[in-house]
C-alpha cells in the first residue's frame, strides 16, 4: 500500500479516491476529499448523474470501470444496501482500488452478500456515516455533510490491517468520528435510533392523512407534531429498501413500540368505562416516565456532554436585517448563543427568537435585548 | 356588561380580568392582558405561587375569592381539566366575573362536570389556547405566548352573547385567533394532533431507556430522532392528567398508530422468513407515502401558506459574534431570514447554520457569504 502516506497519528491520508455513486452521501464524500486535497473519480450507473456531480466540483468521471485498474487507494461504494455485493464485486473484479468500504445505512445483509458472493473480505471495511439530510441527488451533497458526526465502523475478521487504516483515514479526512462496532450490533443500533423511529414518526403522520380528519384539525396543530412528523417526509422508495434490508431488528423494535401503544390505549379505554383508578393513572405515568428517561439519555451536543442552557425569549419583527440587529447586539455584548429556534407567528408580522445560551452569558444578553429595544421578559 | 367596552369591530375589549391559577399558561395571560391595559387580578390555591405571579408583574393578588364579589369582566381558569368545574362552581357562588372561560387541554369532561354541578352554563365559555412550554410554572410564564397561536373557542348552546363577545375578546387582547368548534370536536381533533403524538413521542423515547440499551448505541443517534422524541420530555404528572381527561380519542387514535406499527413489524418479519416479495415492500412503502401525505397537509407559517423556501447552508465557529457577522452581512444584503437551523458539530469548534430564505433572495445571500468570507457551496 506504497500510495497511502502515514500522519503523525499513525493513520493513513487517503490520497486517490473512486466515489461509485454519485448521490447525495457519494458526491458529499468527493467533495469533502477535495477539499482536503484527495484526486477523486467518480463513477455512476447513470452517467449524468456522474457528470453532474463533477460539474459540481466533486471529480472526475470515469466512464468504465474496466478501465480504472488501480486508479485509487480506496473506492467508496454510495448506493442501497441491497446494491453494495454486486457492485463491490464487479469493481474488485476490475481491481480499481486497494481497499473498499460502503456507506449503506445497514451492514449485515452487504457483508453476508459479499461473503456469499465470495467478494475479497480482506480488502472489504463496511462502514455507515450518521449523516444525512431530507434531499436526494449530487446537487445535494455538501463537503460538510460529516464533519462531527460520527461514521460506523465494522470491521471484518477477515480484514487486512491497512485496509481498515485507509479507510479509516478516509473517514478522519471528511472531519466524521469513526467508531467500530460489529455489523450485527451496528444494525440493532440503527434499528433502535434511526430505522424505527423513521416508521413510528410515519405512523403518526399518516392518521393525518385519513379521509376523516377535516384541515380545520390540523389548524390546531403545533410545533410539538411538526417535530414528531419531520422525518415522516423522507423519501418512501429509499425507506422501503432500508427498512427491508434491517427488517428483524427493525420489526423487533416496532413490535416493542406497537406494544407500548397498545396497552397505552387499553389503560385509558378502560379508564373510560370506569372512573381512572390510581393503577390505571399509574401505568400512564410509568410510560411517560421512561419517555422521559429514554430522551435524558441522548447525548448533547458538543462531544456528548449534556450542557445546561438557558433559554431567552426575544420577540422580532419578520423583516429583513432584524435578525441581523439582533445577532449583532449579542455579538457585541460577547454572548456565544448555542442554538436558535424562531417561531413565526401565523399570520402576524413578528415571531418569537428562542435564543440558548450558557447560563453565566443570560444575564447579559438580557441586557444587550433591552439596550437594542427588544421586550424581554426576566 | 356595562364593563365591556365596544371596540371598532365589534368585539368586547375586557378592561379587569381575574386570572384564577397562577401556572405557566394563567400567568401568560395576566402578562399579555397586562401589556394591553388591563387591570389585572391574581388568584392560585397556593399563595405563593400567586404571589410569585404578581411579583412578576402578572397582577394583584386577590386573596380570597369570597371577598371578590364583582371584580372583573372575565375570569379565566387556568388549571388541569379535572379541577375546572368545582373551581367554576366556586367561582360562580362568589360572583367574581361577568364571564367565564377556562384555559384546559380537552372540552368534554369540564363542560360535563360543569353541567352535572350546576353551573350556570350562560356565562362559561371553554376555551383552549394551543400553545405552552416545556417549563411549568409562573416564573415561565411570557406576554408573548399566545401571539398568533390559535386558540379554540368552544361556546355552548346556552351561552349569552355578551360572554362569548368577552371572551373573544380576551383571546384576541393575547394575541391569538380563535377558532370555533364544539367541545366533542375539540377534543378529537386535540387527540390526533397533540395527545396522541405525545404519546407515540414517549412510546418510542421509552425503547431508549431499556436497560439492554448501552450508552454508545444512542451515540449513533441523529437530528431525527432527538425531533421525534423532544415532547416526551414534558412533566409526567401534567400529561398523565390529560390523557386521562380525553382518554377516549386518545386511545382511538393509539389504537390505529399501534395497528400500523404491528402491521409494518409483521410484514418485515415476513420479509426476514422469506426474501422480500413485492407485497411486503409495497406495504411498506404505502405506509411511508401516507406519512408522506400527512406531513405534507400540516398548515405551512405564515398563515398556514406553505411556502417554498431555499436553504442556504454556511459553515460557522463556534465563538461569540460568528452569528452577529453572519446575520449582520444577511441583513446588510437586505436579505429576510425566515428560519434558521444550527447543527453544531460535537466535538469540533464549527457548526452548520441553516439559512431558510425565499428562494429569489438566496443568491444574494451566498453573495453576501462569500464577500463576509464564509466558505458556502453554490
Amino acid at each position: 500500500m506504497s500510495q497511502l502516506a502515514r500522519t503523525n497519528e499513525g493513520v493513513s491520508t487517503v490520497e486517490r479516491v473512486l466515489v461509485i455513486g454519485a448521490g447525495l452521501i457519494g458526491t458529499s464524500v468527493a467533495l469533502a476529499l477535495r477539499d482536503k486535497g484527495s484526486e477523486v473519480w467518480l463513477s455512476d450507473r447513470d452517467q449524468a448523474t456522474a457528470r453532474l456531480a463533477a460539474d459540481l466540483g466533486a471529480g472526475t468521471v470515469v466512464p468504465d470501470l474496466r478501465d480504472a485498474k488501480g486508479i485509487a487507494d480506496v473506492a467508496v461504494l454510495a448506493m442501497p444496501p441491497a446494491s453494495v455485493a454486486a457492485v463491490l464485486g464487479y469493481a474488485q473484479e476490475c481491481a480499481v482500488a486497494e481497499a473498499y468500504t460502503d456507506v449503506a445505512s445497514v451492514k449485515v445483509l452487504p457483508v453476508q452478500q459479499a461473503r456469499e458472493r465470495g467478494c475479497d473480505l480482506g480488502t472489504y471495511v463496511p462502514g455507515h456515516p450518521l449523516a444525512g439530510r431530507e434531499k436526494n441527488g449530487p446537487g445535494a451533497g455538501r463537503a460538510d455533510l460529516f464533519l462531527g458526526r460520527t461514521w460506523a465502523l465494522c470491521p471484518l475478521a477477515e480484514n487486512l490491517p491497512a485496509a481498515v487504516d485507509a479507510v479509516t483515514g478516509l473517514i478522519l479526512a471528511c472531519g466524521a468520528n469513526p467508531v467500530r462496532v460489529d455489523p450485527q450490533t451496528h444494525d440493532q443500533w440503527v434499528a433502535l435510533v434511526s430505522h424505527a423511529p423513521h416508521v413510528a414518526s410515519v405512523a403518526m403522520a399518516a392518521q393525518l392523512a385519513r379521509p376523516s380528519v377535516p384541515p380545520q384539525a390540523l389548524g390546531l396543530a403545533g410545533q410539538g407534531l411538526r417535530d414528531v412528523t419531520r422525518i415522516a417526509e423522507g423519501d418512501p422508495g429509499l425507506w422501503t429498501q432500508i427498512l427491508a434490508a434491517n427488517a428483524g431488528p427493525v420489526a423487533e423494535v416496532l413490535r416493542a413500540v406497537s406494544a407500548e401503544l397498545a396497552e397505552a390505549a387499553r389503560v385509558l379505554s378502560d379508564a373510560v368505562a370506569a372512573p381512572p383508578g390510581p393503577s390505571a393513572a399509574t401505568a400512564v405515568t410509568e410510560l411517560l416516565e421512561r419517555g422521559n428517561a429514554g430522551v435524558a439519555r441522548l447525548p448533547g451536543k458538543h462531544g456528548g456532554q449534556q450542557r445546561e442552557l438557558t433559554v431567552v425569549q426575544v420577540v422580532i419583527k419578520d423583516q429583513p436585517g432584524e435578525l441581523a440587529r439582533l445577532f449583532n447586539a449579542a455579538g457585541d455584548a460577547g454572548v456565544n448563543i448555542e442554538d436558535i429556534r424562531i417561531e413565526h407567528s401565523p399570520g402576524l408580522p413578528v415571531g418569537v427568537a428562542e435564543l440558548s445560551v450558557r447560563p453565566a452569558e443570560a444575564a447579559r444578553l438580557l441586557d444587550a435585548m433591552e439596550a437594542g429595544g427588544w421586550p424581554v421578559r426576566r
